[in-house]
């Protein structure tokens, strides 16, 4: 109930602070029989790691990921699978000046507010250090849609500040620390992040996921759309303001006959609706934008108040990203396994019997 | 589960179809003592329902709301409230004819690979219909947010297709059907829904809402934060396709030194991020803008397929919205209740006795 | 989170009160294609309702269901199913007397202290009115289990004050006001309760539930096992102080010798543990037995307080039965059709592909 | 929803396995504030683990809590307190042997049935180790409820085979190894135990435990009444089959004036009902008692079946407990913690403004 849980059916709960001794979670509701062991989780927790390049922040942290329970002989076995990555390399004392003070934009006033007390090292529970607990769930969730559906999730970067990024090449998105699909605007992004260093700034970015092969009738029809759903999930990342699902916002300029995703037995004719009709998958490739705004940790000063409500000036120091974006790529892809993996137990719980009559039609014209 | 319940401490358990005998729902949770009639609730019913101009849905629904229990003499007793809304003005004979086809970016087929049977008339549960009972719970929240604790939330049209609509008279909001508080734009608007019409399209919308003294330190820390609450609610509408929360999509663009919102004992100085900072409410006005898709029924024939699989040429008739945004401004608001009235209920199982050191300061300055 | 839904995939969300309007509840995620009309339910309903015999209340409620939602052309559809059951012999007035006063060992006291109001009319919300909404969802519920799974939910009395009744006879439970197996006994019952009336006194009652044909699997590990569950939903039953699962308290006394269940290829060779090991069934018949209270309203005064806090005599009139325990068989029916239900549910969402290499054994020896 | 989760609003999801890496809990929802160290929780979980006399299993853990989250500089935060015990002194190839056989009356055949897989090694998730989890968050829960409302929960042994033992000395509770009040019964108990081990056999118990200073006003009238969750948590410990709240199965024989607790001013006149009314609170001491089955794993050789279905004889070797209710007294504390905590919040969420008229009365007379 204090929403550190996620899922109805496939359900990760979530603990830990980012300078505390470690964080995890524990994921309850994994099918058995997966074949599961660290091996399949660490490669996802690597690509999110922060320390990885230059552009990035530079904590060092192995994010070391163990498995504690729910698997046996290499598989899993239905019961809750304990998720334990220690913490390393904190500096606690980077906080020790910001510790009587509030970061503006930051988590630090409202979490005062909410609970008379804070932990002030890196954020506590606030920093986007937890997000790691997610991609180590997500990578479970993720192989099973894998295994057993032949579900594909992939992400990548589509704009950061004015630079824009095409879905060119899939294969060069692991080979840049930008995530980026566009091999040739990897320069300007480069170049983009030292200054904004140098000028004590930062920028925000908008970032695509999408999941091919995704069966039809995923979703529930009222609250729990999936599209809903996915909006609750990407909104969750911290520092996302903004979720798209399908054409997204630009649907309010858009008429009905450019619209409708017209049908045919050979497939469907467009998927404006980011393959999602009535909030249940159509078969379509499902697909998202979020945008994450720019990090309020920059060293060019601002003002604040302290603990006492009076006025002050802060400037952030610590180790941060200048683009909290570029690490998040596998966290919406994380996220989104999560969804779909929650939503294909719940359908199968109410309609493991279901044979409709009608055939599926293909996601998209040959 | 089946995804009818929303709400964690104040939950909404929604039923019925568009064209069965009834609509309604359990409102499980609100605190006793509130003063609650019919009257309460009939006047935002009356604000969202079909058939009041022409230009929305020529339906005519009285949309007459019964309390059925959890209130007694006048005033709620803790216990679940029962809505019932009796429906009066089916005409399922103009849905026979689509029966056996699937009308496209509809639920319709999607229905159909779910639970193998779908109720065609109307779209059944897919149909915004449901959302009638969304804006009655919503009337309750709203009530109590209001009278405890002086929240306002109101929300306007921003924009329907190329016409956008300013916030410069909130008080013309609910004196004219496309609920714009921009009055001169509505002579445009409502030449643009007759072109439609004329021309058997439709057209998308962009809408706003806003919760004015909201108290810091609702919302949770990591997946319930309050603004994923809230996208999770506005997504759940039907045909919303993207949620904002503060400055948005336009956050991908923007610098720290210009998003943050900085602090002075007097005030925030910016509202950029919504009136939420880390998930939790910080005291300014809790404000987002979602969109809605353009009306999939239109007259104008599109491809589709039929039952069993063919191909097929589908025109929609019946009575339809050209513009579903049209009546989505109070369903918004409803959503805005809803969530603020289960994380106010939340924030206080987990934090009645916080009181913390540091003063609050106002949302914004003087 | 008032506590006013059942179960986790199956949902009942149950609203209403003893005098009120109506009572009713919501039954969220029944499988879509299972045939169900009102005719269904009301044979159910009617075994519970009152003012069938003299031995029992004298309020003459029809008990008649109207299924509001979720069936379409005779069938589920998957979405929400509403029942509604509107009160028809409320006598009030009965009431006005004990407006000002708490009956001893009722919920009146209670209710004023955790809510600050109560509604006195017949109980409000604590009478047991509400578990004909139990019992209607039950029917839903068993209807299933019974088509799909073959299983056989019933149920008879076993104990009411010192008169012991066996199961000797299943096909004599529903042709007595009692509930019983034991038709050598019905006189020795009529005669009993007719003395309490007399008397001004009430008396409590054993009650017996049995599942057979249960599939091995149902159940969850940890704290939901199947019969941590069926304690929830049988303690949840109005006046219930006491459940037992398989030999129940009596094993506080027993060996390990003498309690284990051995198993052959054949079949079990016992069934102590009442057909649940670890939590989870093993495919013998699952039995339960729980205890009913004497009816707390009875014609003897009794010492009180009034709403003031000060002494008072209290005398209940109005329309009781001696003994609740005797309308109280289908509601534990109803509850482990519920549970069983919701498991079976919960069972296919994690392990629809289970094909466990070890054959089942039968429920008991040939 | 695998129901490793307990708890609506103070949450305890629970990992690990018998003879895994570790056992472990998340509790969410714990309010900030607290003094909090693996000191107050420590304690608790010495007085429930293994090895500590001869008359227990000879397994030696040290049972040492490590807190990794939610607490900082020594008080909790309120965001989520992981809980982490390593095991460490496992014995699996003591396993080896039942690998490929069910042991009677063990989940283990239920378990197969269900997942197609089982960690044998110990039982896995089905051994009573995991209840060293609960103990440890029950700690947290009591540590709360104490400082905060002066709420004291203990119990006891009640019964062990024929030996009943009376309520007679609290003090004398802690210092032998059964948990038994009435110091006089300790040298037939410990005879009893030496020789059920020497005959190869095990017995059941029966355990008591009680909440004092409860206020009145917790619980929830229909489904989660406090009884209702009581007996849930109460039956979800392992091997328990019986549950009673107050008189409990003597109900059935009493009548209606010997059973209600009249009320004066003063005082309520008696406890029959467990200090619940109408499944809330009335200001009484909450009590109740739990029946827990002989211990199955014994050295008398049982019939049973391989997993191949086959017939064999099975005679459990390893570390057991003649009678594991020996060590469950910590455990029903821990649970009636659980649920007096969660049902504390759950009232404070909901009615945290109700101020009744009616002023309490004390639980008994002076």
């Amino acid at each position: 109930m204090s929403g550190n849980t996620f899922g109805k059916l496939f359900c990760v709960t979530s603990f830990g602070e980012s300078h505390g001794a470690a964080i995890g979670c524990v994921v309850d509701g994994c099918p058995p029989g997966l074949t599961l062991s660290e091996a399949d989780i660490q490669p996802e927790l690597d690509r999110r790691k922060p320390g990885t390049s230059k552009y990035v922040t530079q904590r060092k942290e192995a994010d070391q990921v163990e498995i504690l329970s729910g698997v046996f002989e290499g598989k899993t076995t239905g019961t809750p699978i304990a998720l334990l990555i220690r913490n390393t390399d904190q500096r606690s004392y980077d906080y020790e000046k910001i510790k009587q003070v509030f970061r503006p934009n930051h988590a630090d006033y409202a979490y005062v507010q909410k609970y008379g007390v804070r932990d002030h090292r890196g954020g506590g529970r606030s920093s986007a250090r937890e997000t790691a607990v997610r991609v180590a769930a997500g990578a479970i969730a993720r192989k099973f849609l894998h295994e057993r559906l032949g579900i594909e999730i992939r992400g990548c970067v589509e704009q950061i500040g004015e630079i824009h990024c095409e879905r060119k090449d899939w294969s060069a998105v692991n080979s840049n620390p930008f995530f980026c699909a566009d091999p040739a605007k990897v320069p300007a992004l480069e170049e983009m992040i030292d200054t904004l260093r140098s000028d004590g700034d930062s920028v925000g970015a908008l970032l695509y996921v999408e999941a091919r092969n995704v069966p039809p009738g995923l979703g529930e029809p009222v609250f729990d759309r999936l599209d809903a759903d996915l909006a609750h999930a990407l909104m969750s990342i911290n520092a996302v303001k903004g979720v798209e699902i399908g054409d997204g916002m630009a649907v309010a300029k858009m008429k009905g006959t450019a619209h409708r995703d017209e049908m045919t037995p050979q497939g469907f004719l467009g998927n404006h609706s980011g393959g999602i009709a009535g909030g249940i998958t159509t078969g379509q490739t499902v697909y998202a934008r979020y945008a994450i705004k720019p990090t309020s940790s920059i060293t060019t000063p601002g003002k604040s108040i302290d603990e006492t409500g009076a006025a002050t000036d802060m400037r952030t120091t610590g180790r941060h990203d200048p683009c909290v974006g570029l690490r998040a790529t596998p966290i919406g892809e994380a996220m989104m396994a999560l969804v779909l993996m929650d939503h294909f137990l719940r359908q199968r719980a109410q309609n493991a019997d279901v044979n409709p009559a009608t055939p599926k039609i293909p996601g998209e014209l040959p």
